[in-house]
């Protein structure tokens, strides 16, 4: 019983994050509302980077502050989902490009997939231009990325 | 001085939907959260909808009870919006194939273009399975259809 | 037919802001979610003070930057909103008290009072401290308060 | 490492929810928006019923359909949280009376307490009428209750 918030794992090159869907999610349809699986996206993003060992805060706070911005993204939505409902939000990153992060989302209820997710995240400075991401960062999520 | 919440208008088929950005649409980097346009394109969506005759509490409580959900969207973030702009969402309907409704939107900044998203939306029963647009929704939404 | 978003107008002291109810704003058992009041009622004191002449970003960019945060809020549920209600917001400023301004809400639908909402807002500087009200918000706020 | 969400747990009567802050709760003004500590609420809340033994669905579906609607709820905010702070939510059920559960929360990053709620929850019907909870969740929460 971790007293920490959950963080995902890795299994392979592709980070699993899992999550509850709340009251907050869900629209009077019935259904988790379509935006909300942005957020879903995100958090899952943010915990592959902290998993290996990046915070947004740090970041953002450091010598040379740089922030991620999704540029791109393309959602499809195959299946609903529903409140009480557990899910698996799968994260690969798979090519940096210079400032740019290209990343595959798909979000699981056991082996249904309910939505995918391809998007393209640039890291920026404050003043919102696309910045290189440093070479610590670029090590670190080396593993991670697709073969050449 | 009107005592109705915006509806927005028309410009030839284009419908043009108003908004302010207020602190619950933005995140700490200052800008517009990702997943909030999505809100701000079905606030637009909902509104053409209810200007030419239909509301969503009273489609999902007819005889024939209907919805949209949407199936995919692509967003494409060109330019951030911030706190206090105001905002215009314009919103096309370009063309229905049996339950499906093929939508062009984009959010504007005076004449800056921010954002845009291209979107697949299904007419669906409560049960979610597809279901053929009513005769007087079709003959509603005809005049604004991309000519065929 | 104006441009722009809505911003609510003045009856006496008491501010009107309309607004419509979203899918976003409603959760699966058919109602608006309860924290989303809170944003209804951010999204009016926002349009009073943009009435009165004052904004988020100027005043958060100025010399003396200041925001304002919410301390303490009670909120009482009556009645639920559902998707497609028109709503009003009624908001007044009761008093100034050094940083601390003290705020009266409620939600109605047509005649129904829904929700009512009472805060103590303070003004704090972007380090967190609080901050007293600059002159001319003062003198602008002043004749909306309640008689001393 | 779970493949489960988090559910929290108890410590005595108090049932303990972590969670990290992520993009989609902070505002412009860097911390956490105050509308989404009620989310954070409701999510621990939840996790009780849920270790304890109910699911939203669950009751919203069975023979007796209920649901829980907060009626009031009072929020003091002491401090801000802010991007990737890890938080908990701690949450006891004090009292039930009729159909109604009166709930204390708190929200605490390490030994911070940030902000407070007290709220009253009525169980429902899916019409909106107060209901009495059944008879095993009567008994399945005594336990956590205040001693009388």
């Amino acid at each position: 019983m971790s007293e920490n918030p959950t963080i995902g794992w890795f299994e392979g090159r592709v980070h699993h994050y899992p999550l509850r869907v709340y009251y907050e999610d869900t629209d009077f349809s019935g259904v988790v509302y379509y935006a909300n699986y942005l957020k879903f996206c995100e958090r899952a993003r943010s915990s592959f980077f902290r998993l290996v060992g990046f915070e947004h805060a740090a970041l953002w706070e450091g010598d040379n502050p740089i922030a991620f911005a999704i540029r791109k993204i393309a959602l499809d939505y195959k299946k609903p989902a529903r409140i009480d409902d557990s899910l698996i939000v799968r994260t690969s990153y798979d090519r940096i490009k210079g400032p740019r992060l290209f990343v595959s989302q798909s979000v699981w209820r056991g082996d249904e997939e309910l939505v995918t997710a391809v998007s393209e995240a640039t890291a920026i400075s404050p003043e919102g231009r696309p910045r290189r991401m440093p070479k610590n960062m670029m090590e670190a999520l080396g593993p991670y990325l697709l073969p050449v």
